[in-house]
């Protein structure tokens, strides 16, 4: 087939990418990308719901979105709104839910319908890389507002919003993490969340708040969603991918008409998923609970493990930074270290691992954190990966000095 | 919710669309869309492949793209290159087969991968919808090339490349559905698929080959695809929708390794959905061609019962252009009806249809042409919507005279 040389090679847009590597598999201690834990795929029970929902309404895939609409299937709309009043205090209607293709796509239709190059966004300093890259690709100037361990630093926020009103160029958008914010964990309490929605009605500004994780915090519950304050200024998106699984493409968006009515008109995909959104539902609708109830536990004991195989393997020299839930843990080196540095090294020695600059806006100022997520892989791996990821560390930089009690050594 | 007034209004992109209208339901005679027949999903062997494969493979959804690599889940990737090798007469390699959300999202990454603004693209004059949009949005200047019943005139296209080439505007690629074209439906003969590579090497062109529907032949098989022809400079894509069911949104995509592996790079979608890809996949391998081989029978059946109903209710007064396959039929008024027209007073009668112009780059050119979708419709409901919408056409443009040999009379 390839006896012939490709015509491809000289007919590629001007900006196009070079080709994909070849996937050769995982690396043994893989500790980056949103996976979950394979074994708590409740899969007798998906089969079942998939089972049944199949029987029931299988015949509505044979019409564009089930004949039933562009916002998805309305059962899994249903349960979302019911969740969203459970969990985040939110008065949803199911009129308003869109099922999106991914939360991603969540983020691409609302930077579609909002903004032009150009206009000024707020990011948290340090964010969701994904977030960062579809915010730079639509030409939006992007100004990083601090964070603290309770998240946005309001008064940084109010005075980023005063300069930019001043300056003429005035945010359009925050765009925020607020619950088990990406990568720091933390939680925004009650008073940021009101000043938030105050400081966004006095300079006229859209709320985007993205709740990808916000399923999964250790304690349950937690503050409700900024959208349950200001649903006139909030749009909100969801995600099944941490709670029930990332392959099935499943997130959500809910916001008033003039959003989400437009996001559902520029929304050309042709629907999401059929069977992933009534196989989802199915399930979803009588278990989400004790599902997420169960999961978040697992994860808890994942985290507690990796806490601990972090702080023994390099004792005082890695700050942490505790998620309140979720799937990762975000550290920071001493300043002496450039985990760029370490990329290779690391590579070499099964570990990959998110970079601090990758999931940051400071640049050169993150080049000392780090991002280890610890839902798919055991205690075992996350362990064993810890302990040869501070070896291959002192090996670049000295640091830690000391492993478990023992002097680390060369070689 | 909307009690306070809501803020996203003015806080849009410019060139924002609207908010989507509320959904309210299909028209009583929808001819429009690629939809299939409700009665032909297979939902109890669905039901059963589904349980079947989320029981063994279902773990594997709690990794992004299945931890299998992003060109899609190997057993469907498996079962397209068989499935190209026995009906398309094509050698695919399962290692270049990248499964896409739907064959739009290969019509994206093709555009994404492959144009710049400004680059030259020759299309058929009478062309998909979806496919005009996505490349004008692209800025390419589309070169339209005459088609009649057999598909694109070669000596047309031989003009077109000739005269770009002396204009120093080379055609960069040409995007064909040669096999069920849309919405014609013809077919391409052997003749012409070797003529049209010849000169895609003369003129050192792309090809960009769209089987949307080619599964789906009356006549089964049909000549190979020109993908097997000149696997060097053909991209070659299909879709499950046809052959399955829209509402899944899986397609596919094969050529060498520099297209393909440029559009793994370019596609963040995340993945495309594991349920939908596991369970068509599972059913597929074991049914595809009985499924198939029962689908067209039924889809001839309802062609033939609506070519039966355009002559019996218009007669001489308009053409047919009938297909060799798919779930479409490509008519044309006489030159005094503007189908345009039509299209409120038929709305009113509870008929939507696709008007020529929307399907074609002739504008004007093609405002006596329609196509009408019969995949969806019931045999009588057919029958009524075409009667019904020859009544709407004689009472606004006094066309057709007579309706199965009666004068037709307003009111």
């Amino acid at each position: 087939m390839d006896s012939q040389v490709s015509a491809f090679a000289s007919h590629m847009a001007k900006g196009a990418p070079p080709p994909a590597a070849r996937f050769t598999g995982f690396a043994e201690y893989y500790f980056i990308g949103g996976n979950n834990d394979p074994t708590q795929i409740p899969t007798e029970m998906l089969a079942k719901a998939a089972e049944t929902v199949i029987k029931r309404d299988g015949h509505l895939i044979a019409i564009y979105n089930m004949g039933l609409g562009p916002l998805g299937y309305p059962p899994l709309r249903k349960f979302v709104a019911d969740k969203m009043q459970r969990h985040r205090g939110v008065t949803a209607d199911a009129a308003n839910i869109l099922i999106t293709t991914g939360s991603n796509q969540g983020i691409d239709l609302v930077v579609a319908a909002m903004l032009n190059p150009g206009d000024v966004v707020v990011l948290e300093e340090h964010c969701y890389s994904s977030s960062i890259s579809r915010f730079k690709k639509s030409g939006a100037v992007i100004v990083p507002v601090k964070l603290d361990d309770d998240g946005i630093v309001m008064d940084d926020l109010a005075r980023i919003l005063a300069e930019q009103k001043a300056k003429g160029a005035p945010v359009k958008m925050i765009y925020t993490i607020p619950t088990i914010q990406n990568p720091t964990g933390s939680i925004l309490p009650m008073d940021r969340r009101h000043r938030m929605v105050e400081l966004a009605r006095q300079f006229d500004t859209i709320i985007f708040e993205d709740e990808c994780y916000a399923d999964l915090i250790w304690a349950g519950g937690g503050p409700p969603a900024l959208y349950s304050l200001a649903p006139d200024r909030v749009v909100h998106i969801g995600s099944f991918s941490k709670t029930l699984a990332p392959a099935l493409r499943l997130g959500y968006a809910t916001g008033d008409w003039e959003i989400i009515g437009r996001m559902a008109a520029l929304k050309s995909d042709g629907g999401t998923g059929a069977l992933d959104q009534m196989i989802a539902s199915e399930y979803f609708t009588t278990y989400f609970d004790e599902h997420v109830e169960s999961l978040t536990a697992v994860l808890k004991d994942k985290l507690d493990c990796m806490v601990e195989a972090v702080e023994a393997e390099f004792g005082t020299h890695m700050t942490l930074f505790k998620p309140k839930g979720g799937i990762f843990l975000w550290m920071k080196l001493p300043d002496a270290v450039d985990v760029r540095k370490l990329i290779a090294p690391a590579a070499k020695a099964g570990i990959v691992f998110n970079p601090g600059p990758e999931w940051s806006l400071l640049g050169d100022g993150a080049k000392s954190h780090l991002r280890l997520c610890f839902a798919l892989n055991s205690k075992e791996n996350i362990r064993e990966g810890v302990a040869k990821f501070a070896k291959v560390c002192f090996e670049e930089t000295g640091i830690p000095p000391r492993s478990r009690n023992v002097t680390n050594t060369a070689g």
